[in-house]
């Protein structure tokens, strides 16, 4: 019996401490060969299961309106980049979308927070990627203070509420918090630097928000205790190692998919009637 | 001495007569099996190429604009979802805009037929991908007389003024006309009709668009003979063979971005005190 990695990951119902979350280990897989050796089953049947719900929505007499939505989120170098690239790569780019939240424009904060986010929303039948998302709201707003907190502290309600919207529209929202350890994050930094293909990525900064990491990690338990909801909940993704969080991250949205579980839609046509037509042009 | 497939594939500059140009054949290369072994060395140059694009417009002390358009135009069956999913499919989806043109909206049918165009463009850095594009305003609505001649007559030369302006503004625009026969067409129809996973993608009005065929041709002879330009030129790819289409394509990409020639960006910041800080922090 395959372990289920929507059970295994979910965020657990009692306070979450992240210090007491191992960000190396690798639940359900035993070693990187075994996942290296795997992954290709799993992200055949995800590209499969994205075709099937794009189909059942550009198809038949009723077209499904069903979507799914993955929200990432994670310190700087947790690898949600590396998600979109590994995870997301595997779909075909027909039916995804990503959006790659930055810090809001002048217009965007003129507009309730959860403005940008709406018209960043899937289309029925696609996948949605958030590469930060609403929730910046409720992380960097907070620890850097940037709202007033009663207005910070109403987010986690509206956001419940939001999300609540969604699934009740058809959007499956699969949140995965990308979980590292503050050395990983060191680790990585400094690959940036030595790297001249990866200096790009490198921004001066990455140190005064790392300095902030305690705050940024109450922030981020605060978000796991708030809004893991029946309806939308948050996965947490142990993800030092980039093998675990790649193949964990594809299991999950196998398994989602495979709840959703998209049909190919019937014709909605005669098809012997439109084989002739087709032989007779 | 690699071949050009830039010079190969390019719209001849007389008048062009497709019933004159062969959708079956594969120049460039020696097989499908040659294909398909040349195949990933040029898809990985292009993921890396497009993560040059992408990296080279994200960093440095003046980031560049540069980016690339990729149109994608054929009549039904040709191969245009297919291109997205197995040429855009090899490359970074975080760097990808794909847009999926339909027929137009009452709002969009509003504005001029550039405006829904323009609000797709891609970001400098990115790789945009038109699935259908501006050039159904001078091919459907051309054949099916969707608005007056002498408005579709000017379209062109509107065309060529506005890839001058995304030229200038630092967008490479690579046009494809995925070129098949009529047979061929006729084959893949049916082919649809017999695939339980397929049937979503036939419409009962295919057959109507099928019959209009001579009309389509002209209408594309009209875009390659008035439309391709030095700035944006028109790529004509024989495309019955989907292992030609594909090669063909990313053969294209990786010449047209090898003479945008991206490279990674320096860093905007001395790299040696950053290391000092990140290991202090």
């Amino acid at each position: 019996m395959a372990k289920s990695f929507t059970k295994m990951l979910r965020a657990p119902d009692s306070p979450v401490k992240l210090s007491k979350i191992p960000s190396d280990a690798h639940p359900g897989v035993d070693s990187k060969a075994d996942a290296l050796r795997k992954l290709p089953k799993f992200a055949g049947r995800l590209a499969d299961l994205q075709e099937r719900l794009f189909a059942q929505a550009h198809g038949g007499t009723k077209p499904a309106r069903q979507n799914l939505l993955l929200v990432l989120q994670g310190m700087d170098t947790s690898g949600k980049g590396g998600t979109v690239k590994h995870v997301a790569g595997v779909m075909d780019p027909g039916g995804l979308r990503i959006n790659s939240f930055k810090a809001p424009t002048k217009e965007e904060l003129a507009h309730d927070f959860l403005w940008r986010i709406r018209k960043a929303l899937p289309a029925p039948g696609m996948v949605g990627v958030f590469d930060r998302s609403h929730y910046e709201d409720v992380l960097i707003v907070r620890v850097r203070d940037l709202v007033p907190r009663d207005r910070w502290e109403l987010r986690y309600g509206l956001i419940n509420e939001f999300e609540q919207e969604l699934a009740d529209q058809g959007t499956t929202v699969v949140k995965c918090f990308l979980h590292i350890s503050r050395d990983t994050q060191k680790k990585r930094l400094l690959a940036r630097l030595d790297d001249p293909t990866k200096l790009w990525k490198y921004n001066t900064n990455d140190v005064a928000e790392r300095k902030l990491w305690p705050a940024y990690q109450e922030a981020y338990e605060s978000v796991l205790n708030l809004t893991s909801t029946e309806t939308a909940p948050w996965y947490v993704i142990p993800a030092d190692r980039k093998w675990y969080r790649n193949y964990a991250i594809t299991r999950l949205l196998v398994e989602t998919l495979e709840r959703i579980d998209p049909q190919w839609p019937p014709a909605d046509y005669d098809i012997e009637t439109e084989k002739k037509r087709v032989l007779a042009s």
